[in-house]
Formats: C-alpha cells, structure tokens, sequence
C-alpha cells in the first residue's frame, strides 16, 4: 500500500556518488540498484540526494518556549533562569515537542531524544503530551523522561562552605514509579515511540535513582541517556561528591553500556574515555550548546581515535537556540579543527553524516535497523533537494550539506516509510496553525528577571574562582 | 520620489523595544518617532523588526565556485588546492558575485567587502564584471582587488631548508598600476561601489607592495584592507621574514589606520592588540573560515575589552561554505565563551548586532553615514518578519535572531533607500536564473586532486612539525 520507489536519485557509494533506484516495500528498504522495476509509488530522484534520516540525539523540546531570551550565563545559572520561567501548561508541552519535531525534520533528523523536563505534578501528563504531538507528526520519538532527586542548589559545589540542599520534592521511588508507569502506557517501539530510563545526571541525582533506572532499562529493555560532565563545574563536583571521576563513578554503578547516551561529555580525560570506549557508551554531540553556555568544546577527536561512538543533538532550544541538526552537524564537525593541529584528524563531512546517522542508530540500539541505507532495513530516508542556491553550485553534495548553510533543502523525509514531508512541507500537521499558536501564546518580552539567579549567583562566582 | 514610510515596526532601543513609525526621505532615514506621517510609500511593520544593515565584512567571492568541495585542510595547502582549480572565466566571477550578494542580503547584510581573486591577465575585466554584478543586485561594495607580488610557496615558513621561491608572475609597479587604473574606473562611493587597496597579507606581499598602497589609500582616499595573522604558520612567517610581529612590522611600514580592516587576527599577542587600539584598526571576525580550516579562535573577547573596533565576515565560500551572515554573527559570538570562564566578558545578542553594523561601519570609515538607525544616516536597512517559525515563540526579537538559525526571515532590505528586497525575495535580479546558471555551469564532483597540495604537503607538515 504505501510501498514506493525512488527513482534515478544520488546516494554515497564508498568515496564517490552513484545514481540508483531505491524501493521501499514493508516499511523496509527493499532493493538498491541502478535500473530497478518500480514498486508501489515512483518519486522523482533526479536531482535529489537520499540519505538515511539523521537523530537529534539530544534535546528538550520544552526550551522552546524560552529560546532567544536566556540570558548569556553559564549551565548552572542559566538552568536556574530556565527553571524560574518553566512552561506549566501540558498545551506548552505539546506544542514545543511538535515545533521541535519540524525543526528536527526540515533539517534532516527523522528520530528525536527528547530529554523532557516534566511539569511537577503532571509529569504522566507532559509525557502523553508529548508522545501525542510526536506521533501525530509521525517523527521516530525517544522520550527521555528528564527526573532527578536533589534539589537544583546540589548541583552546584559547594567549595569551602558547608551546604545543605532542601530535599527535592517528590521521592527516589516515585519518581521511578512514574517511569516505570510511562513505560507500560506509551513505550511500543514498534510504533516508533520509546521511552527511556534518563536521569538528568550526577549533578542532581542519588545512586539510589541511578540504580532504580538500571534496573527499569534491564526490565524492560530500554536505553539509557543522562548529561554527563557539561561544564567545569560539574566535574568539580563529581570530585567533591565521590571522591573520583564521574564517568568512574557511573562505571561502578554500572549505568554505562552500548544502549547508553551520554549527552555533553565535555570534561573527560584519558581514563574516562578509555571507560567509553570498553563499555561502548555514545557520547552526545551538543556543540552549539556547549558554545552559548560556555562550557567548553568537548574532545570529540580524542574519542573518534579511541573507537567511542559519537552522534550529534541539537540539545535545548534554550542553549542553541534552534532545533537545526544540520547547524549542529556542521559546527561539531568544524569546531574541532582548532583543537587538534593535524588535519588528518579532523571529521569530513561523509564521517559526519555517519556519525549523525549511524552513529544515533548505535546509541540506540538499533543499529540492526536503521541508520543507514542498507537493504532490510527500516525505510527512515530523507530526500535534498541539490538545486537549491544554498547548495549551488554544484560540487560535492554532501560536503554542500555538512559545510554550507542549507535552507529550505529537504524536499521528503519518510519514518519506517511513511511520508511525513513532501515538497518540503510536513504533511501530517498543520504547521501554519502551530506558527499562529506559538505565536498567539507568547509575547515580545526582555524584562523578565531570575530571583533564583540573584540568590545564587555570588556563591557561584566564588566557587568558580571568578 | 523613492520615499517611503514604515508603519508600527519593532526597533531596539537601550535595552528594550519601541514600536515606532520610521520616515525615509531622499534616501535618508528623516524621522523615528510613533504616530508619524505617511511620506511616501506606506509599508507595514506590524510584527517586524527594522535593523541597520549588517557587513560581509570580509569575502572572497569567486569561491562560491567550489563551495562543499574542498578537502579538509589548514589554509596554506587549503589555498594551494583553491588556487589549481580557480575560475578564469570572468562569467563565473559575475555569477558568484550575484550569488554573494543575495545570500548576503537574505541574511541582513546590505554591505560586502569582496576581497576578490583576479584572473591572472584579466584584472580589470574582473573588477570590471564584480562592479557590474554588484550594481544589478544593488547592494553596497566594497570591492578589494586581491594582490599580492610573491608566490605562493613564499607564504609558507621555510624552516631549516633554504629555499628560493619562483619571482611572482607580475611586477609590483604593474599591480599598482591595475589597482589605481580601478580606482578610477569603478571607484564611485557616491553611487554605492568603492574600491579598497587590499594586499593579501604579509605572507605573500612585499614592503613595495604595501607601500604602493599605502601611497594610493592616501591620495584616494581609499579604505585599507588585508588578511592578518589567520594561522600560526603565518605567524612563524613574519618573526622569519621581520624578525618582529606581522603587526609591528604593518605598524612601522604605516598600514594600520582607521580605516583599515583587517580579516582573521588569530595569532596576534597582547602588545599586537594594544597597537590595534591605538591605531583604530578594525578586526574582521570570519568564525566559521577559522574552523574549518583549522586556524584558531581569534581573542575576540580580548580585542572587545582593549577597545579595538570588531566586525564579521563569511570569508569565501571555500572555506565556510556559505555566505549567512546571520551564521557568522551566531558563531562568531557564542565561540568565544568558551575562551573565558566569566560570562560578563560575554559578548550578548545586542552587542553583536552592533558589531555586524556599526562596527563595520567604523571599519569602512562610514560611521558618520551607515550602521545604526540615526535621523540623518542612510537608509541601509533591512526588515525581519518575526513570525517565521525560526523565531517563534515571541521572546526577545533579537536574542532569537542572532541565537537562533533563522532562514526566510529577511522581509525586505533597502541599501541607500532603494529598495532591493521585498517579501523576501530580491527583487534587482533575476534569482531563479541565476540559480539555473549556478546548475548548468557544474557537476557534481568527488574526484578531483590538488597536484600543488601533492607537492607541499611534505614540506608543510615538517616545518609544522606534525
């Protein structure tokens, strides 16, 4: 019924392009070769380039209710900003996670992580919400369930003075009991919606919660995602609150494994990364992140040579402040050029595209089944559109997409072979109307300021020698 | 005749927004107040933002031709591959200087300074066929013939070898000739186009050559530019070729002024940067070229607090691959936070904006006339349409659009109060044409090989010592 085939369209072949037919049968990617009898639907190739869908490994959709008025702070005042001014309204929810999936698409990504911030006390709400506007969209969703249980202070070291944290305001095992509650009602992966087990990290989070999720992901066969060391700040308090490394720490408590994303990753040494590479942990790319919070330029190259599996996400539209994975593709790509002096080092842009392709299927365990274009399987394919002027003139098309700043560049995107987008336009919802409301619920506004900011702020000038 | 009047816009001021009415009269902006009068043509500004028009401050614009496709390496073999591959016929120099010129504009910027390659032997006709393309578009030029009277293997550090470099093709006298030749044929400030005195940097320029400039920036007056210390093999190259800094050596010889911009100021120390400051010298801040190629994060937060004047570019095509200013200013403001832990040295949203208008202004010495809404200044505006989804939800107009990646939001764009796009679409040339050109002229190519690079290489990675 929906089997189709893509007629006379460019992929990559090794180091050159070849121009075949592409046919879609059951979802699955069913044939690949120049010449092939059309199945199902034909669609035009020519002039188009096919590649595996791309994953946002890593964002919060919510943020977008606050992108472009953050205040340029680092992570640990930024979040208390961020969490001052927190969406309440699971319509909010809803809206953000479908503006995060058109964001995601029109750029190339056909699977989102949404690490999502939960409204306190609606937190089943917020992630039906959220599953509702991603299968509506009918982008692949992996909602990550964003919980902690400490309070935002305990993130932050405490250098000379002795803190003490208000308890956070619901229990370890609550908090659990909600995961374990979203997975029955909405994880069916055959569905194209997963959840996972997602601490937000060491910074906020007990080892009894840690434990708990460990336990949740071997239950019920789900992965596993959490921030691990953004900021400086972070790893001093990993020192601070176990005498060792984070990354040691996660190992020991066994949280690390080849179904584990690992979003940041910026302060890691040697050791740590040798850790990443023996328990086949994926770290998550968030440079434009990195760079607007400040928290430095993770070594992507030092894991690339130690064999640790890398993909990209565009993180929160709060700290990038866009949902582009392009953007994120080409700046984690070229960032790293200054880090390293030799050049055969650095990431081309065919490598990136792997990373962004299957680098997110390895992440998350499904590697067998999609991330590439690869007969059997799933049909997750997005089609660019090579006569556009951001990708004139013609050179080398995928060096055009990872280097250049496209727009307006993916004509169809297809998740497990259903269309989503054609004629670059999403098909599934009405984009104009979500535009009105995003509008209609917000206002121009550059006055608001964070309480919680002003409370903390010298504390953490001084703890971080500024 | 041309007058017009903006209705109920959004414009910046201090710290907040205003809406007001904004008055162009005899191509100058007359009044900014509510309420005004109609002169001229009414247009509607409801749900849009009215800002100066930003400078591409520094591009190469005839690298538009192998965008996408050039191999991932540091400048000196980088240019050596650009260079065995560089269009000679000038109809491309004419479709790339059109390209520039549109994505430049549908990216706020209504100025560009074209650090432009000469084809050997055709000078003037290049000059000639840019001016030309830049007329039709109508936005302002800066166009800065690119000389240089040394080969290029001299702009590489000899190390411990000896070596002798082939006499460049064309004498130093006959270059100046060509430059001054320009100046009388196409430098009409008045009517939009300048031509600047541009020698390539010390790398491959002689004292003569400099001089020669120097001697023609005064008696035209002429703005000044040239690339400055984009690598650290630049670097190594000028303690060799002076025994002192490239910007002690540019001080002595007189070329550091006011009005002299200067692209790239990677590898400069803290003595350099005092001499920026006191000579008024402006920095080109090209992010994304500085990436890709690996050159190093410019000191842009060190520059801000000595007072010396920064501006942005996209550098050529070839080496960032697109010509989004709105791209330059994101990176190239966020990039710098992770080069200095105190975010109050942060450069913010505002700041940047100021830097990619007034700062060019100052750069291009036009303060007086371009680079802010000032009653009195010329009408080099350009419109944003806050209601592209790029920059929805409503927050804060312009933390979304330089945080952002916002595509299709430059509505219209006047230079000199004509009007030159409209609805988004540049309205002076014909843009599907010109795309179809872009398409026809080239083929999609992965198989190319540098020989210069072959012959190079070698001797770069020894005296680099990688």
């Amino acid at each position: 019924m929906l089997d189709f085939t893509i007629q006379n369209v460019l992929i990559a072949v090794s180091d050159d392009y070849a121009t075949v037919d592409v046919q879609i049968v059951d979802n699955a990617i069913a044939a690949i070769s120049p010449n092939l009898q059309v199945v199902g639907t034909a669609i035009d190739g020519k002039n188009k380039l096919l590649l595996p869908g791309f994953f946002n490994a890593h964002t919060h959709s919510s943020e977008m209710w606050q992108r472009g008025m953050m205040s340029v702070l680092p992570l640990e005042l930024w979040l208390a900003e961020l969490f001052d001014f927190a969406p309440l309204d699971p319509e909010q929810i809803y809206l953000s996670a479908l503006g995060t999936a058109v964001e995601t698409l029109l750029s190339g990504g056909t699977s989102v992580v949404d690490h999502l911030v939960l409204i306190p006390g609606l937190e089943l709400e917020t992630i039906a919400i959220a599953t509702r506007a991603y299968r509506e969209v009918g982008i692949r969703a992996f909602i990550a369930p964003l919980i902690q249980d400490e309070s935002l202070s305990a993130g932050i070291p405490s250098g000379e003075s002795a803190q003490t944290h208000e308890p956070y305001f619901r229990s370890t095992a609550a908090t659990l009991e909600i995961i374990e509650e979203a997975v029955r009602q909405f994880h069916r992966p055959d569905e194209g919606v997963n959840i996972l087990v997602a601490p937000t990290g060491i910074q906020l989070c007990t080892d009894a919660l840690f434990a708990g999720c460990i336990e949740l992901s071997d239950r019920y066969n789900l992965c596993r995602h959490s921030h691990l060391l953004e900021t400086r700040a972070q790893e001093k308090l990993a020192q601070q609150k176990y005498g060792c490394t984070a990354v040691e720490h996660l190992k020991r408590i066994g949280y690390l494994s080849d179904r584990t994303t690992l979003a940041h990753c910026v302060w890691l040494n040697d050791a740590d990364i040798a850790i990443l590479t023996k328990t086949q942990s994926t770290v998550v790319h968030n440079p434009l992140s990195n760079l607007r919070l400040g928290s430095g330029i993770a070594p992507i190259l030092k894991y690339r040579q130690a064999g640790v599996n890398v993909t990209f996400g565009c993180d929160g539209a709060s700290s990038n402040d866009s949902q582009d994975l392009l953007e994120a593709i080409k700046i984690g790509s070229i960032l790293h050029n200054v880090t390293d002096s030799d050049y055969q080092h650095w990431i081309t842009p065919r490598q990136a595209v792997e990373m962004a392709s299957l680098g997110g299927a390895k992440g998350l365990n499904l590697v067998d089944k999609l991330g590439s274009l690869t007969v059997g399987k799933q049909a997750d394919l997005v089609l660019y559109d090579l006569t556009n002027l951001s990708l004139l003139p013609r050179t080398d098309p995928i060096g055009l997409l990872v280097l250049g700043r496209p727009s307006n560049v993916v004509n169809s995107a297809w998740v497990n072979g259903k269309q989503i987008v054609a004629d670059g336009k999403v098909t599934t919802i009405n984009v104009d109307g979500l535009r009105q409301e995003l509008f209609n619920r917000s206002q121009w506004e550059t006055k608001r300021k964070s309480e919680t900011v002003a409370q903390i702020e010298a504390h953490y000038r001084t703890v971080m020698g500024l």
